[in-house]
C-alpha cells in the first residue's frame, strides 16, 4: 500500500481524491488546501482522510510516498521542489512549472533522487487517446502527413492567461504523446477582443523535421463547441471528435496515391483517389483520471517510468513559451 | 433583347449557357470553343444556337453586346481585351486574370469604354451568402469580430495550382463581398505532400485595419468534407454551414460582455457571457449562376455597376498574389 | 419551514434528497430506507438529517407534513395511504399506484382529507417540456395534428415489466401534460425477443375525439439511441430532440395547406406548401427535479392544485393498463 | 443486341431512356408517349431514336424484343398484356398493376409465354440495398429480429392514393428482396388531415412467422425528412441512413445475450450487454436504374430470373391491398 496525499482541493483536487480512493495499492492518507471552509466541504464524506491546512504536515509525515500536486500553477514549483526533496514521488498537474528553468529543476532533482515526476496528461490515458497511440504505432496509417485540432467554444474567459495557455497543453501534451518526432519551429497568429492584452482566439503552426505538420485552433469565442482532430496518414486517415458520445474515432481507408510520371513533362504527376471503408472503434470507457493515478502508482511500485513523464511536460512547457513568444511578436516562426 | 454570346464550354460554359437561355432580357447567340467535338456536343441540344471553334466571329458579329468568358485564365486577358475593344460588355469566370497587371489593365479599359466588366463571383449569389450580407448590413450581428473559414475534402489535387489558388478565391470573393473593411495584412502557412511544390493544405489569416480577422482553412487532403464558416459579431454569431441541405445558416443570440472594472486593480476584467434563441432564416433556393446572369444582363440594361465589379476581381487577386508569396517565403506577413 | 421526508434511498431517492437541501422553503428532517447498509450510505454527507429503517417513525413524527415516496411501486399504494391518514401531504414517483382501484382510492383519500397528492412526473419540469407546453398553449402551432415519439435504444431489459411499463410513462405523462383533450382510444403492437413474455418492442397508437393523434415507438433493442418527439400543428411544426445538448427543440414555420376547388370534380384539392424559418428556443436548464420538489413545497404553502397531481398520475395508469390490454390481445382497438 | 422501346415519357421515363442509351447489348430504338409536346421534347437531345404516340407502332415492330412501360399505373395491365402476347420481354413501373387479378395474369401470362416480366423495384438495384442483402444473405446479422423503417417529410401530398400506396411500396420491394420470409399478417393505421379520405400518415406493423416482426412509419407531413432503417440480428445490428451522403450504412458489432437461470425462480432471466465496433462499408455509387436496365437485359440475353421478377411485385402488390384494408377496417390485422 503506498500512502498518498493530495495538495489543493479546487477544482481538480476532488477528481483526483475521488480516483485515489478506488485505486488498488494506493492508500489516500491526507489532502491539503490553504483554505479552510472549502477543505472541510470536500474533506466531509471520507472521514476517515486526514486534512490539513498545513502541507509541513504532509512534508513531516514520513509514510507518505507519493504526492498529488493540484494547485495553482505558480505554487507547483515550490511545493513539489520541498516534496521532492523530502524524498516523495509528485504526480503534478500540467504545465508542469511557471517557465522552463522551474521544470528542469524539477526533473532534474526528481532524476537525482531517483523519484517518479509525472505530469497529470489527462488527456493521454482517455479511451480515445490511447486508441490513436495504438491505431498510430501499427503504423495502419503509413507515413503521418498532420494533425489538424480545433478546439473552440464560448468558454470562460481566464483572467491571467490567454487563450494558448489555457487550451494548448491539451493538444499538445496530446501531440508529444503520439508523435515520435520533436518540432523544430512554431508560429503563433491571434487576436484579442477583450482589450487585455490575452488573445481568445490563436492558430497554432507546428513545423516537425519532416513533412508532417500540426496545427491548432483555439478559440474561447465561438457560437459553436467544436472539439474535433484529424489525423492524416498517407494509408489511412483518422477523425477524433470528442463530442460524439460513442462514436469519437473514425477510421477512414481513404488516400490519394501519387505517381511520377517519368517519361512526361516535368512536374506531370498523376493522382489516384482511394476511398474505402470506415471503421469506428470501440472505446475504454474507463475515467482517464483513474487510469492517471494508476500509472502513477503502478510506476512507483514498479519502478518504471511514467507514459507522461516530467520530461515531456517540460517539452509541452517549452512549446508553450515559444507559441507565446510568436503570438506577442506577430506571429513570427520561433525555433524550438 | 440583349443578345449573348459564351465562350469555353469546358466544365463551367454548360452552365452559363443553360442559365443565359432562361434568363428574361437575354438571347444567347453564339457559343465557341477551341475543341470542336466538345462544341458540338454541348451545342447539340440547342439547334437554334450558333457555334463557332473561331472567336473572331463573335468578336465582328455586332449585334452581340455582352460575351461571357469561362475560359483557362491564361486566356482571360486576351479574350477580355479583344471583346472590350471591340465594345462588348464582359461577364468573367474568377480569378479575374493571370496577375494584377493584366487585370488592371481590364479594369481601366472598361472603365474607359464605359462597358460592364463583371467577375463571376458565384457563391455571392447564393442565398446563403446575399443572407449574410443582408443580416451583417443590418448591423444585427454588432461590430465584427472574426470570420473562421473551414474548406476542406478529399479534393482533386490541380496539377498547375496549389490549394490557395484553388479554394480561397471562393472565401476571399465572399469576404470581399460581405465584410466593408480592406484587408492590410495577410500570411499564409502551408505543406506540400505531393512533393510538388504545390501545397495542399494551407491556413490563410488576413489582418483588418480595426481588431477584425479573418482565417481559411484550405485543405485537399482530408477524410472529411467540411464547408463551415464562422461569423461572430459582438452582438451575434453567425454559422454557415453549407452542406447542410436546408439549415445552411444559424444566428446565435450569442456574446460575452466585458466590463473594465475601474477602481480595481489594473487589468481586471468582468466577463458575462449571453446565451439566447438560436434563428435559421429560410433562404432563396435559386441557382446562384442565375441570379448572376441576371445581374449581368441587368446592370447592362440599367446601366449600373454589377455587384461584384472587375474591381472586386482585383481585390481578390492582389490578396491571391499576397497569400501565394507568403506560403512560399516560410508565412511572413505581407502587406496588401 | 415545511417539514418533509424521503422514504426509499434506491437510485431516485437520493436525487430527491439532493433537491429538497437547496429547496426553499423545505426542510429535509427524515429519510428512511429498509436497506440499511443503503441507508447509512445515502445518510453520509448529511450528519443533520435523521435516518431510518423504520416507517414509523417518519408515520408518528407529527413535525413532518409532507413525505415524498420512490420505493418500488408495489410499495407505493401503503405507504401513501398511511401518510395521507396521518395528515401529510404527498410526492410519489410514477406510476402512481400498482393498479387504478388503488391509484383512485389514493386521490380520493387525498380529496377527502385536503391533502396535495403529486405526482413526480419529471418531464413535465425540464425547460423543454415547459416552453414546448407554452409553445403549445400560445396557439403558435394552430390545431394539433399529430405527436409522434421515438425513445430507442439498447436498454436495460427489465425483469418485471415490459418496455410500455418501463417508457410509455414519460410520453403518457407529456402527453397528458400538453395536451388538453383525453384519449379515446389506444391500441399497442409489440413483440418480445427474450422468450419471457415481456415485450421489447412496442408500437403505441392512441386517437383523441378530433383528429389529433399520438403514437409511440418504444425499444430496448435498438442500436442507436433516439428521443425524439414531432409535434405537428397546423401552423407551425415543433421537433424536441432530447439528446441534442443544446439546440433541444426546434420550431418549424412549415406547413400545408389545403384548399377544396368547389366549383370542381369531387375530391379533387389543392395543396400548397409553405416553408420558412426555423427557430430554437433557449431552455431553462435549472434540474428538473428542483422543479419538481419546488412546485410540491409551493403547493403546500400557497394551498394550490400541483400541475401533475394524483388525477394526472391517474389518466397515466389508465392508459398504461389499456396499452398492455392491447399488447396482450395482439393490438385490439382498446376503449379508454 | 436487344432493341427496346420505352412507353410512357412522364417523370420515370427519361430516367429511363438515360440508362437505356448507355446500357451495353440494348439499343433503344421507340420512345413512346401520348402527350406530343412532351414527347418531342424528350426526344430532342436523341435524334436517332423514334418517337410515337401511337404505340402500337412499337406493338408492330417485329424487331423490339424488349419494352419498358412508365405510364400511370392503371395503363399498365393493358401494356403489358398486349406486348406479352406479341412476345415482347416486360420492364414495368411499381406497382405491377391496379389490382391482385391483373397482376396474376400478367405473370401467368409472361410464364405461359416464356417471357421476362421484370419489376423495376429500383430501391434494391442501390448499392446501400444490395449491400444490406449481401450482409444478411452471409449470416453476419445472425437471425433476424426486426425491420423498422421512417420515411417521411413534408412530401408531395398526392391527389388519388394515401401515403400508403405513395411510399410504402418502396419499403415493401425492399422487405420482398432481402427477407426469406413470407409474411402471414399485416395491419396498418392511420390519420387524414386534408379531409379527402387520403391518409397522410401510416404506421404499418408486418408480422412473420418466426419471430421476426417489421413496422413501417410513413409520412407526408414531417416537418424533417427521415430515410431510416434499422435491420436487428441477434449478433448485429444494421442502420441505414439514405440521407447520409456517403456513410450510409452502419453495422453495429452490438448485441444482447439472454441466459435462462434455470436452477432459479420461473421467468428469471440474466442478459448480458456487448457493445463492439461499427464498420461502415463502402458502397458502390453505381445509378440503381443503371444496374435496373443493365438486370432486365442480362436476364434476357441470359434467359435468367429477374432479381425482381413479376412474381416479386405481386407480393408487394398483395401487401398493399392487405395494408389499405387494414386502415380503412380501423386498424384490424389482415391475413396475407
Amino acid at each position: 500500500m503506498i500512502k498518498v496525499a493530495v495538495i489543493g482541493c479546487g477544482y481538480w483536487g476532488p477528481n483526483l481524491i475521488r480516483n485515489f480512493i478506488i485505486c488498488p495499492d494506493a492508500e489516500l492518507v491526507w489532502i491539503c488546501d490553504l483554505n479552510k471552509s472549502r477543505l472541510e466541504k470536500v474533506a466531509m464524506p471520507y472521514p476517515s482522510i486526514k486534512h490539513t491546512t498545513n502541507f509541513n504536515d504532509i512534508l513531516n509525515d514520513n509514510t507518505i510516498k507519493a504526492v498529488a500536486i493540484a494547485t495553482p500553477v505558480d505554487k507547483h514549483f515550490d511545493i513539489a521542489k520541498a516534496c521532492l526533496e523530502k524524498g516523495k514521488h509528485i504526480l503534478i498537474e500540467k504545465p508542469l512549472a511557471s517557465n522552463i528553468s522551474q521544470g528542469r529543476e524539477l526533473v532534474n532533482l526528481a532524476k537525482k533522487k531517483k523519484l517518479k515526476l509525472m505530469c497529470d496528461h489527462t488527456f493521454c490515458y482517455t479511451g480515445a487517446v490511447r486508441k490513436m497511440k495504438e491505431i498510430i504505432d501499427s503504423g495502419e496509417l503509413g507515413e503521418l502527413l498532420y494533425f489538424d485540432s480545433v478546439r473552440i467554444n464560448l468558454g470562460l474567459f481566464q483572467h491571467d492567461v490567454n487563450v494558448v495557455w489555457d487550451l494548448a497543453p491539451h493538444d499538445l501534451s496530446i501531440l508529444d504523446f503520439i508523435i515520435k518526432e520533436t518540432p523544430i519551429q512554431i508560429n503563433t497568429h491571434g487576436v484579442c477582443h477583450a482589450g487585455n492584452d490575452l488573445e481568445n482566439i490563436a492558430y497554432v503552426s507546428i513545423y516537425y523535421p519532416d513533412s508532417f505538420f500540426a496545427h491548432l485552433h483555439l478559440n474561447w469565442l465561438s457560437p459553436v463547441k467544436i472539439r474535433k482532430t484529424v489525423i492524416c496518414g498517407r494509408e489511412k486517415m483518422l477523425v477524433w471528435d470528442d463530442l460524439e458520445p460513442v462514436e469519437k474515432i473514425k477510421i477512414y481507408d481513404k488516400g490519394i496515391e501519387i505517381k511520377n510520371l517519368k517519361h512526361e513533362q516535368k512536374n506531370k504527376m498523376m493522382f489516384s483517389y482511394r476511398s474505402g471503408d470506415i471503421y469506428i472503434p470501440q472505446l475504454d470507457n474507463t475515467e482517464a483520471l483513474f487510469e492517471v493515478v494508476r500509472e502513477f502508482i503502478g510506476c512507483i511500485r514498479k519502478n518504471r517510468k511514467p507514459l507522461t513523464d516530467g520530461e515531456s511536460g517540460l517539452r509541452v512547457l517549452r512549446l508553450l513559451e515559444a507559441a507565446e513568444k510568436s503570438i506577442k511578436s506577430n506571429g513570427v516562426n520561433i525555433n524550438v
